[in-house]
Formats: structure tokens, sequence, C-alpha cells
């Protein structure tokens, strides 16, 4: 190793535990022992330009151990991403800095995603390099290589421990994502002290039994071994390859090899150990010497001339294959809002009563057609869930190009999988289970809301509807889980116009994840049910008096019941008007005035039906009114029975109204 | 394999497509396939007793392919379970029957684990056989092993498939846990189709990776070669065990092999045609021959025979070592309520201000002496969750007696361990991770919930007051996700008393689920703070007027800027209430009276203060009041400068109130 490249690499080991220092915040031990392979993997094999962070053929990297985003933060700097500066570096941890606690996406240029729970950025890896596979299958040309790029990513003992990182793995084995390459920070520490106490399993042998390469460097201080693994992994053109790299926690400081190193501040003796230790030219706070810089910048000169290359590249191909960079653009194009909204066949249903489901499954193979991005599939239920794209093919490593995805009984890693898509650019992905299965769910669904990605989640069998099934299946308190969540916009439509909304809500976003939660059962058509779903609730069923004498507000499938006991109470001269509640999220973005005009704030005798919890309700319903909904969990049982055990009957809505009158 | 061994198999066959049909809903896939093994394990080598299902040495069974319930169902039928008859078999799937869709612990006599949730069954029998090692340790004495029984648990790809099993394993390998052993009903057909789509992995190897002895049946049809692998399984005294069973989906019928078996009745033409096929001597549905009958009843008649000899044996170490069954039966005994409630020792607390998350600490340290069952640890945080019990040691696999668990960085498995931990018997567990990662937990604490199973979670880190671990580690949503959960009891301590009142509620809680939700930071203690928290909120600063011209609620940290803000507005003659709520789901269990008392129906202008987002809280607020609350995901900072960025001031709390009125 060159002394220049000992020195970069120490460079980032004193930013990051001056960082850590300064901020008297954060975990200083996966930079110190991850420092040599990080530079490695950036300096001399990755293809990046600092001065273009999201030139579409770059490689990725993903820092899936999150804490140790002042690697991360150190080699931006150094390669001068988005100007990230020393001042930011000694702001870490501060408020409103460009260095937060755990790397953002979209916050810090250059950071590819935002991690931090653990095992998360593994699986967000395969979804990008599931990404690459497909866009390079779609879209490459004899000679004209315009997708073809590696993601790499780097994780530590927890990430391995995390079951989503088996999940996510596994799949890519069955995949054969030769292009992933993932580096295995294997220092033998965790929080609670040695790995042994839980963690004794062979890691390489368990990712043998993915189908993976696997590759192991004794010294992960020996840039030329690591090198050369990384140009191993490379070179396998049928594996995704693992790299176990054997490193020491904290390295250099005195705490080096200790627990204490890995998520608090090394303090200022030990700090200034480490530079001895490391024959640091300086004691000054993130000094690094003019050299150092000179030789991430004469990298950069490099790297430049690479993308340089492929521009070029891809201007011929443009020329040559203009069909396909119309494609191309249609890709990497988010405008197709006004269009949808003004199509009528895109709008079209037959009017006759169906499952939301299956009104869902007809609208995905409209947007198919439409959107050529537009790929997803199922935690292993598509036919249940009505997922299938007709006619696209089945994503499989003899066919990246193929748009169904499978993704095995694995929900978790599919929504981070969804993540690692929406993150690579050029695509529109869905993902889909059962809305009970939101609970494995909602982990990788917040970092899409965090992260602002506009992917959709289509879960169906939405209730108690699911019937037989009974409890386990049985969605009870999800809609409340994932209403609660900020930036994420759950949809309940009641019928074909409200399904279709939904989904042109879903496929116009472009910086809030959208659930879409759908019936098993058939729902009937609603005259009445109009776009105006779009603003998350409207009046679907007007009463008679300009103020009428109760609000019946539901949801989905329990819009019919406050239709029917709407007509029902107006025999007893009870004049209700009904409002169609698709989206509280969206509705709660709503102006004042439009919400008064819905929820008149002087009627305040209002029911709110759902065949859920009622929790999340009572900002609408207030002190004065009542609630037609579950108080439990459900049971097995035919769904028409469950329906009628637990309440929802017109009756019993009729009688709710009353009660409160 | 014996003529009559074949028509007890075929028997469990009959019967379970017999009530798939019936129900005309179901999945016979999977008991068509596994009746050999079922039968086999069941009746040659698992130690149980009908006539006492609940014997506390009997080897424990879960199935974690809940959806093949029928083939448990079979099997406690004609083992006479509980008496589950023919008539329930064909009331399968039908309203308030002992026959759900799936298996439901506490519904049917002999189910251990309710399951359906792919993966979760793997995971809790881990738990079982950790819990079964444990007590092995603490009470066995030589000649006396009183504690010693397998635990066997049945899943297919699907299972293996979900991320949980694999951390689950992980920990079962590095653990030694010899007495567990995996049936894996391997028929390479999942709902999508083969299982090559997406499931290619070598997972006898991913297994061996783990630790385990991995053991193949070729012919999942053969008795003697399944014997001969449970025996096999059962001989190894350093490892648990994973038998590869190759079956065929839907064995027997025409639809055998094909993913079409798996979730759907067989139809009325392909049962009559497995009946022939399998040689069956009835049309008749339901039918069972008399000799098979017998069978089991001889094989019941050998088991309780077992128990008996085990009985006799207890009944010698209980007079031999009267300090050991006393042990024992606290242990096995919920009744220490009263003892609790009336401890000045366990209510005691140093008067200065402290995290509850410390508080917590010192509680645990209380309850580990008074608790003998008590046990537990957490994924990997337990420095950060204080929940490390002094002087107890490290359960491993050189010390099983140890009461603190190291789960590593496995949240999702953790929390199914600690329901197999308290399905199994004489332990009382709790977990612990930071409250964010409750995402990761909520899909196996609903399985705590529908349960019914009192698992303690520990999870701190509770807002915006983690500070400069930013937004992926900050909770914003899960009080909401958590509290919409039935039968779930969330509770937020604001200073010492209530979180010695949170624990109490927890410990002595029999049939719900409790999570304590604490703070890094650290807190005022309050004089009025009492037992009342027990009823979930209470008055901690009364106003002087008897009707307050406002009530301000809060919970955990953020009671101290309600109190401070009452002070405050005391000053401008605005006479407020402050209601301490640490239990939103406490609160809801009391009388209209109680609620009435805390919360006046005329009092309007309410104003709830929580770092957290505001879902949920509506129900108090009503349509007359406001929120000081989280708007949206939190940051990365120092925690004062994020309670302040996000407006949780004594002026802004004072303002609000003040808008109001």
């Amino acid at each position: 190793m060159s002394n220049i490249d000992t020195m970069s690499v120490n460079a980032i080991r004193v930013l990051s535990a001056d960082a850590v220092q300064k901020a008297n915040s954060g975990h200083p031990g996966l930079p110190l022992g991850s420092a040599a392979m990080a530079y490695e993997l950036w300096a001399k094999h990755m293809n990046h330009n600092p001065k273009n962070p999201t030139w579409a053929n770059r490689d990725r990297f993903v820092l899936s151990g999150g804490h140790g985003s002042t690697l991360l933060y150190s080699l931006l700097h150094l390669f001068g991403y988005g100007n990230l500066s020393k001042e930011d570096l000694a702001n870490f941890r501060q408020l409103d800095s460009l260095t937060p606690g755990h790397p953002e996406y979209g916050h810090t240029v250059g950071v590819e995603a935002t991690t931090g729970p653990l095992g998360a950025g593994m699986a967000m890896a395969v979804g990008m390099a599931m990404g690459e596979a497909h866009l390079a299958a779609k879209f490459n040309k004899e000679g004209y290589p315009i997708v073809d790029h590696y993601t790499y990513v780097l994780g530590g003992d927890g990430c391995m421990m995390e079951g989503i990182s088996s999940e996510a793995f596994s799949l890519a084995g069955t995949l054969a994502l030769n292009k992933l390459i993932v580096l295995y920070d294997s220092n033998k520490i965790s929080i609670e002290g040695d790995t042994d106490i839980a963690f004794t399993e062979d890691v390489k042998k368990r990712f043998e039994a993915f189908g993976f390469q696997t590759l192991v460097v004794e010294d992960g201080n020996n840039l030329e071994e690591i090198g050369a693994a990384i140009e191993a992994a490379k070179a396998d053109k049928t594996r995704p390859s693992m790299i176990t790299v054997k490193t020491k926690i904290g390295f250099g400081s005195p705490k080096e090899g200790q627990a204490s190193a890995h998520g608090e501040p090394l303090g200022v003796d030990n700090v200034a150990a480490l530079r001895v230790k490391l024959g640091w030219p300086s004691t000054e706070d993130f000094f690094v010497p003019e050299e150092v810089y000179d030789n991430f910048n004469s990298i950069t000169e490099k790297n430049t001339k690479i993308e340089e290359a492929w521009n070029k590249l891809f201007k011929e191909y443009s020329e040559k294959y203009p069909d396909m960079k119309e494609l191309w653009d249609k890709h990497h194009d988010e405008a197709i809002a006004k269009e949808l909204l003004d199509s009528e066949d895109f709008w079209a249903y037959a009017d006759k009563p169906d499952a939301t489901r299956n009104l869902s499954g007809m609208v995905i193979n409209r947007i198919k057609d439409l959107v050529p991005g537009f790929i997803g599939g199922s935690a292993d239920l598509s036919p249940s869930t009505k997922t299938y794209m007709k006619e696209e093919g089945d994503y499989s490593k003899d066919n990246y190009a193929g748009r169904n995805l499978h993704f095995g009984v694995r929900e978790l890693a599919m929504a981070a999988i969804g993540n690692g898509l929406a993150l690579h650019g050029g695509l529109r992905p869905f993902v889909s289970t059962f809305f009970v299965f939101s609970d494995y769910v909602k982990p990788m669904a917040r970092l899409s809301s965090l992260m602002g990605l506009p992917l959709t989640f289509v879960l169906t069998h939405d209730s108690i509807g699911v019937g037989e099934d009974g409890p386990t299946h049985e969605p009870i308190e999800q809609l409340a889980m994932l209403r609660a969540m900020p930036n994420f916009t759950v949809f309940r439509p009641a019928d074909a116009t409200e399904t279709i909304a939904s989904w042109y809500y879903a496929i116009t976003s472009t910086k809030t994840p959208t659930a879409l939660v759908l019936t098993r059962q058939n729902l009937p058509q609603y005259a009445n049910s109009s776009k105006e779903a779009l603003k998350g609730a409207y009046i679907i069923a007007p009463s008679t008096k300009e103020v009428p004498d109760a609000i019946i507000l539901a949801s989905g499938s329990e819009v019919e019941l406050g239709v029917k006991a709407k007509e029902e109470l107006l025999k007893d001269g009870i004049d209700v008007r009904v409002v169609s509640v698709p989206s509280i999220d969206v509705f709660e973005q709503q102006s004042k005035e439009y919400k008064e005009a819905i929820l008149p704030n002087n009627v305040r005798a209002r029911v709110a039906i759902e065949a859920a919890i009622d929790f999340g309700w009572g900002k609408y319903v207030g002190l004065d009114g009542a609630y037609v909904t579950m108080k439990g969990f459900g049971a097995s049982a035919p769904a028409a029975k469950l329906f009628e055990k637990f309440g929802f009957t017109t009756e019993n809505v009729v009688s709710t109204v009353k009660s409160i009158l």
C-alpha cells in the first residue's frame, strides 16, 4: 500500500473520529474498522463521478450499517460530493446540518439510501441490483451496455443477524444478481459484547447456501487483498458475491476490538492516541494534508472521464436507437399525471359489483401499458392480490426483462427491495401482500416515507371480509398503523371509481408512498362516486337539507352500509349526509374551507363506520359522535356472518345514529 | 409400514380433505403431504397425554404452517384431545367453532401456539426450547430430570423463506438447543408456483451454517425413514436438528404436486378420487374405521403411563427437594399482585430527575428477586435499554440457567421467542429494544395479543428525545401503532411512580401483553404522581376551580410541559387541569363515571401534548381542542434543540391553550 493510500485511509479515520468527538455523540467503531475497504472500493473500483452524483450508470454504494455515517460523510467530503465541507463534518449530528446521525437520502448529496435500521440497506441494495439487471435487459444493445453498473453494500454483524438480509440475499441468489457485491465488515463485536453470545453461525456458509460466491479478506487493512477480492467479485458473471472482510472495530484507537468503540465517542485522549498510532501529521481537528485532497481529486478526474465516455456512448445509442431513447426518457419522466386524469379509458369500468382487489388488477394492467417503468409483484400471493401483469413475463435469472416480480414469502425484504428499485431510478415499483401482513412491511414502508419514495403498496383482504382464514389474517389495527405514519398515504376505496382514483394518486405521487387497501369481497358501484375521491373525503350521498341531521363517515366496504342506513333513516325523517373517506391522509391536507364544507363544524352528530378499530377517527367524530367499528380481533367464519356478528348491519348503524341525535 | 399405520395416516388425510371440502374453504395441500410425518411423530415419538394436555413435561408441537390446521385438528380428534368431535371437524372455519381457519391457542385444546403468519411458529418453537433448557438447568437434579422434553415444529417453504426463521434458527444454533427438532415439509411448491421462481437456496446448508444437525427423509410417506430421522435428531445431544422431509403437496389427490392444492378445496370429485387412491373403505364424509380409533386409543394409553411415571418422579422430587418444589410452584403461580401493590420497597425511588429507562432498570432488578420465572433480555441493546439483571448470569449454551437473554440484532424473532417462553409455561418473559424498532416487533406482538400472553415489551428511547441518532431512530407513529392494537396495553410513564406502576401492571397482567415506552432523557419526579396511574389517566395537577378552564392531557416526558404551562397560565388567570395519561388503553377500560370525573364532558377546551403524531388523541380532544404534537418525522440534533424546534415549549403550550379559549 502506497503512502498516499495509507494517508487517505487514515484521513477517513481521523475525520470520522473527530466528527464523532466534536458532536460528543456517534459511532466511531465502524468507520475506523472499515476505512480501508471503503477507500479501496471508492478510490479504485467504483465508477462514480462526484461532480455528477446522479449519473444514471454510476455504481451504487449503500452503507447498510448507517450508524457508521461518518465513514460515508468523510468519503463524500474528500471526494468533494456536494461540496460537503469540513464545517459540515464539524456539524455532525447538529440541527439542520448536512451530516445527520444516520445517512439520509435526499438530504446529503451522494447518499444513495437512508439507512440506520440494520439490514435495511442490504435489502435495498438487492433492489438496486434487480433494477439494474432489469433496465440492462431492457435497454442494452450489442456494443451499447448503457446500463452496466455494480451495486455495493457494506454492513456488519448486525445487518447479518437481521432476518431481512437472509430474505433479500436468498432472493438475490435465486436471481443470480452477479452485479451485487456485499462487503461484510466482520469484527466479531456487538453492543452487548462478543458476537459469540448470540451469533456463532458460519455466515460465509449461509451465503454459499444462498448461491453466492464467497470471498474472504483476512486482513481488513490490506488494500491489495481487498482490491483482489473486489475484482474477483466483479469477475463472477453468474453469482452475486459476498466478501467477508475481517476488521477490528475502532481500529487504531485504544478502544480497538472493544464493544465500547461502537456507539460512543472515543474520548479526547483516545482520539489523540489514534492520531499518534496512525502517525497523523497534525493534532489540529479535521486536518487533512493537501496531498490527500490531491489524491482524491486525481481519482475524481479519472472518474469524470469514465462518465464522459458513457455520455458519448449514450449519445450514439440515442441516435442509433431513437425508439429506445424515447423509452428511456419515459422511464425517467414522472409527468404523466395530466394525461391520465383526462383519459376516459383509464377511468372506465364495468358497472357491476366487484372486489376492489380485482378492480386494482384491472388498473394495474392499464398502468403497465402507460408507464413502462412500472414493475412489481407480490410476496407469493399474486393470484390473491391480483397484481399479475399480463404478457409482461416473470422476472427471473433467465429473464430480467420480466416485469412481474416474485418476492417469495418475504414481505419485509419485498418492501425494502421496492425501495431499492425506486432509489435506483428509471422505475416505478409496486409491492403487494395481504393487508394484515403490512405488519411485516411496516419497518421498510417507514423508510419509503422517510426517503419520500413513491412506492405503491397493494394490500388486499382488508378486513374481516377475509372470512374463514380468521383473526391471524384479518386486519383490525393496520389502517391506524399506516395512517399514523408521516408522509405515507393510505387509500381504502369503496368502488371502481375510487380504486382508479387511488391508483391515479399512487402513480402520480412523486414524494410519498401510497398504500391501496383493497377488499377480497365484492362491493357495489356508486353513481355518486367520483374523482373527488382524490380529495380524500367527499359527499357520496347528500342530505336533502343543507344542514344534515347527522353525518355518516365511512371508508371502503363500509360505505355501502352508510348509504343503506341513510335510506332507512330517511324513512324516519332523519336526514343524513354520507361522506366517503377513501383517504384520511389526503383529507387532512385539504383546505380548512373544504373540510368545513364536507364536515360542517355545527353538525356534531357524527358516526364513523369502518370494519377496523376506531383509533384515529375521533378527530372527526368528536366527543358527541359514535362509532360502528371493531372492538377487538376478528374470527374465523364466512365473511357475511362476521360482518353481522360484529355489528356491521344497517340496523346497527341506524340505531347508532339515532342514539346520538 | 403396517396396515393400521397406513390407515391412520390416511384417516388424517381424509378428515382434512373432508373438513376443507365441507367448509368450501381452506388448505388441503399441507395436511395431505405431511400426514405421514405428523402421524409418525405423534404416534411413536412424542411424549404427550391427550387426557392431560397441559402436562408440564409434555413434548411441544407447533404447526408453523398454520394454514394446514386440519392436519392438527385431525390429530387432536383422533387422539381425543378435548373431545374434539367429528362435528367440530365438520364445522371447520364456521362461526364460533372449535376449528377456526388457523390454529388458535387458548381456543382449541391441544393447540400449543396460534400460527398462520408464516415463520412465526418456527421462532416460537425456539422460545419453547429455550424455556425448556432454562427450566431444566434450574430444576433438574441427579436422577430427577423433571424438565426433559422436546420441542417439535413443522413448517414448509414459506416458513423457511420468512426472515424470522433465519433469525430464530441462527440463535438456536448458537445456543445449541439440542431438544429442538424442526420438520421441514419440503414440497417445492409455493402459491405463485414452483419454489424455483423465488427460492433456490440450499436450505439444508443454511441450517448447517446455523450449527444444526441436518437430516433428510427422501420419501415423506415412509414412516420408518421418518421415524429413524426423528430418533437421530433426538440422539444428538449437542445440536438442534432439522429434518428435510420431501413431500408432495396434496398427496393422493388429482391435484398432487400442484400449487392449486395449497389453498383451496380439492373439489368433491377430487376428494372422491383421493378416497379411491388411498383405498379408503368408505365414501361417507368424515368416516373413520373403528380400528383406527382403537389404534390411537392404544397409543394414548401408553402415553398416559409415561405421564404417570413422570408424576411419580415429580412426587419423589418434591419430597426430596421441598425448596425446589416451592420454587417450582412460584414459577407456575401468577398471584403476586396483592403483595407487590402493598410493598413499600417495590414502590420506593430516589427523589431526583431520572430517565424512565433507568427507573425501569431499577424495577427489573426488584422484580427478578420477587418473580423467579422472570427472564428476558434485549436485541443487542441492553446497555441502552437498561434491562440487565444483575448477578443473574447470561443465558448461553454453557449456562442455560442464566436469566439475561441475548437475542442478537433480531427484534422480530425476539418477540416470537418471548411468546414461546410464555407459551412454554413456568416463565414470565420480557423483551427489549429501542421503541422505534417496535416496528420490527409488531407482527409478533400481535400474536402475543391474539394469544393473550402477558409478555412485556421494554421499549426505550421513546421520542425525539433520542436526539442525535435522528429520524430513523426517533419514534413518531409507534405509540399510535401499538395503542391501536386490541388486547395490548401501552404505558408511557412520566416519572418513577408511573414507571413502577407500569411494571406493576405488566407483571400482574395475566391475559394481555404490555409495552413500557420509556425515555432516554431525564424526567422530573412529581409529588402528585400516584398509583392512580394504574387507571390509565388521572389528575396530576388539579385546577383551583371545580370546573377547569381547560384540560391539558399529556403522557411521559410531556407531562412536565403540561405542568409548567399550567403554572404560566395561572399567572394569566387561566385555571387549567393537567391530566397525566400513562395509558390510553387502560383509561379506555375505566367506568364512564371515572372518565367523566377526569375529563368532564362540559370542558371542551382540551389540549393534548405528546412528542408523537396526534393520531388517536382526537377521541379525547374532540372538535374544539388542539394539539401540541409532532407533524412529521424528527431530525438529528441534541434532544433539547429538537424539542424546541418541534414546538415542545412552555410558551407554545400556553399559546395553544389560549388559542382555544
